[in-house]
């Protein structure tokens, strides 16, 4: 609840027409993307500028009002679902392209900013930023560095984290901070920084931010390799790596994910394949075609079923169809997708995934997996029905398995879609509770309040560690 | 001061052999790299594990005695100057390499391990660990953690930062913690691992940690271009990334120096140039030769008085003799030589070094410059008499107004050397009184009674902006 009052200093900074608590627009920012949490917001606030997030989060910590800052919530963790209500701050009005330094190569940006104009706006001068979100089209830079967003090419170029380099920040008591420069090298104080890129807005509110880029890519090219086994498949991720080859992208899909993909798409994969690897390399062209030619040789010894190499940017387009529409093609199954994103270290690919089929087997439970096999960051994916509370407890059980299991083999329980309240129970499998102790410590010294995101990355209720007979 | 119930428990923790504190040992632990500054420990310790770590920042805790984790010392920020007493905790017996994962692409190291040494064990397997500070022969691991270590190749591979992807931290409250993995992605929780490195040792004591590595580049070469005038120098940096080539290494020279170096290293360099470049850069053979002959090209169009590749690997080192042995060369000239790292963003070099030219005129005091010209890190290098008080204050003024002059030009205090005691004073011109508060902040919570090491980052006083009078 906002009190009369409370709303009084909100409508003074922001003004009549950026402070919406209609039913409708409580309802329109009340979930996310992530399927099963809805929770309405007391009211959304539209900030113009830094100032006014400043004096916002004032107002919040003098009444004790919680607050989400949300992009376009295209997140999977239930980040930005209002749990706790409070306002919801949106960045419509703080979304420009501020500078594309091209004698620095850097872009500084807005929060509300989509990540692919972006990405348009300095490929446009001849620049380059690697990360690449499945949801870049929808997605907010803000939300990207809140979540620390990965994407396809992290095992070569990787993720939002290595491209910040400077932001400014509203701290939980108001103070606004900036930190970092248009600087390779910068020690002065704590690295502030990289300790907001995927805090999930737990922190303070991000009101701009610098990323360096790259020059781009010349060249780009993309094979399609078919296997009976996921064994090969995981073989040849390994082999190419061990032959110090670093492709841009190395993705992977089982065969339960190909048969409905190719149902989906009908673009002529054999459904009887065991796995499907994409992989795709850039640089420069010399390089794109060595890289590539060994990477052939490579899956051919692996005993690939079949290699296809793209030879005009076209057909490369055709080949990352499979990958790139992989999950519209499982949501479409069932009711309810859950897409989850355990991460094991890159040699325990196959292991892995092995193991979520027999847990997807033993809990009568449908997974799919595919994922981004160069760098251990898998999305086994659920479809299931969230009204049948029998089944969804069972895919609970999976899920839970599944992480303990990623743990076990030096993994993480998320790679890139964050912690917020789906996998706040089990944070402290990966962290020890030492760990989330040191990471309480922080939260409460910035956010005495915990006006920040609550409810988010800290559970009420840690889950015990599953006892999984086998 | 340990009192005998503490120095009791401390050897009940390590033993006797490894508790030091004659006389001689204290002296020995008593100073660092930089000029000018040593105090006397109470005791040295030597744990063998991170569990007698743990347990040594517990009783340090308990009876209030400061902590100062020692790599080799080779810092100049004084940031290992036991200022406040207490104990010195070095890693002759935590110094070993773990593991080296060729499938992941991985090295896990103690923290004592010396930096070369690492270097050297994983280029053996055709790896590469890029941060090269020019103190590696000496410099241990994890002394390049705490500092976040540069080098000569940060502008396209980044600093020790880019390359940490799991630690062991012991917590001031001795508590330890494991963070991130054998993993390219990672968001679970807040990103202690990161906001770890570069934290001096002032938020808790790093005991093992995991590198990321790259393939060895395939080739490498090496040029020198002899310029009349800084600005030609600088105009062919911008040209050089203009043209979206980004070199291994971009160093720089200036007049000054480059007298001082041929003084000293007779490599027949032409005293009456107005600067230096340094080029290098690696990576498949085809593309270091077309990068190689494009920047010579560049260098020739914006006036270089001579262009030089090496043709052999020996002619390449020989060419970087010059940038190599600049410290030496500087330091034999003055009893003390303060070697400073103030950074700007790389479009602004030119005009920083004309500045700084400018103010060691001024200030009648003698400095030379040189540096990562690629990365905007210069090193304005004092030659002086540190028993001279006169001299020396004028010294610090002449730093004072550099230091204000990089941060006017969008720079820092420090790029790579680190806060320490020596820029304390001045961070807050970087990062407001706000930063600096919120770095407290976050101090305080996680080390309530100050013992790691204290004195360090956080000025007793903070200087007041100079007001340049021009």
């Amino acid at each position: 609840m906002i009190s009369q009052e409370a709303k009084k200093k909100f409508l003074g900074i922001v003004g009549e027409k950026n402070y919406l608590d209609s039913k409708q627009s409580l309802v329109a920012y009340s979930y996310d993307a992530t399927p099963n949490y809805q929770a309405l917001p007391d009211a959304v606030l539209k900030p113009r500028n830094t100032q006014e997030v400043s004096e916002i989060v004032k107002v919040c910590n003098e009444y004790k009002i919680p607050i989400v800052p949300r992009g376009n919530a295209t997140n999977l963790c239930a980040g930005t679902c209002p749990l706790e209500g409070g306002i919801v701050l949106i960045f419509n009005h703080i979304n420009q392209i501020l500078e594309i330094d091209e004698e620095n190569l850097t872009v500084t940006v807005q929060p509300g900013l989509i990540t692919l104009d972006m990405i348009n706006a300095v490929e446009a001068k001849g620049l380059f930023y690697p990360p690449d979100p499945s949801s870049m089209k929808i997605s907010t830079i803000g939300g990207n560095i809140n979540e620390c967003s990965g994407g396809l090419r992290g095992l070569k170029y990787g993720v939002t984290r290595d491209y910040v380099i400077a932001l400014e920040t509203v701290l939980p008591n108001g103070n606004i901070i900036r930190t970092g420069g248009k600087l390779a090298k910068d020690v002065a104080g704590y690295d502030f920084t990289r300790l907001m890129v995927g805090s999930e807005g737990t922190l303070g509110v991000i009101t701009e931010a610098t990323f360096k880029l790259i020059p781009m890519p010349e060249a780009k090219k993309t094979m399609l390799a078919l296997y009976d086994s996921l064994e090969s498949a995981g073989r040849t991720v390994s082999k190419i790596i061990a032959n110090k080859i670093i492709p841009t992208t190395l993705e992977f899909l089982d065969q339960p994910t190909i048969r409905v993909v190719e149902d989906f798409a009908k673009i002529g994969l054999p459904t009887d394949v065991g796995a499907v690897l994409l992989i795709e390399q850039d640089g420069p062209i010399e390089v794109v075609e060595k890289d590539i030619n060994r990477i052939a040789e490579i899956c051919e010894e692996e005993k690939a079923l079949s290699v296809q190499v793209a030879q005009t940017v076209e057909e490369g387009t055709a080949l990352t169809t499979a990958r790139r529409s992989a999950l519209s093609a499982l949501a479409r199954l069932k009711p309810t997708t859950i897409l989850e994103d355990a991460t094991v270290p890159r040699s325990k690919i196959a292991e892995m995934v092995r193991e979520i089929e027999e847990i997807a087997k033993r809990n009568n439970v449908q997974i799919c997996t595919f994922g981004h096999a160069g760098d251990g960051n898998l999305h086994p994916t659920c479809m299931t029905d969230a009204r049948d509370k029998e089944e969804m407890h069972r895919v609970e059980i999976a899920f839970e398995e599944i992480f303990e299991k990623a743990i076990e083999l030096g993994g993480t329980i998320t790679g890139e879609h964050g912690v917020g309240v789906m996998k706040s129970p089990y944070l402290a499998w990966k962290l020890g509770e030492e760990g989330v102790e040191a990471m309480k410590t922080l939260k409460l010294a910035f956010d005495p309040n915990n006006i920040m995101n609550p409810g988010k990355m800290f559970a009420k209720e840690s889950r015990k560690r599953v006892v999984v007979t086998r």
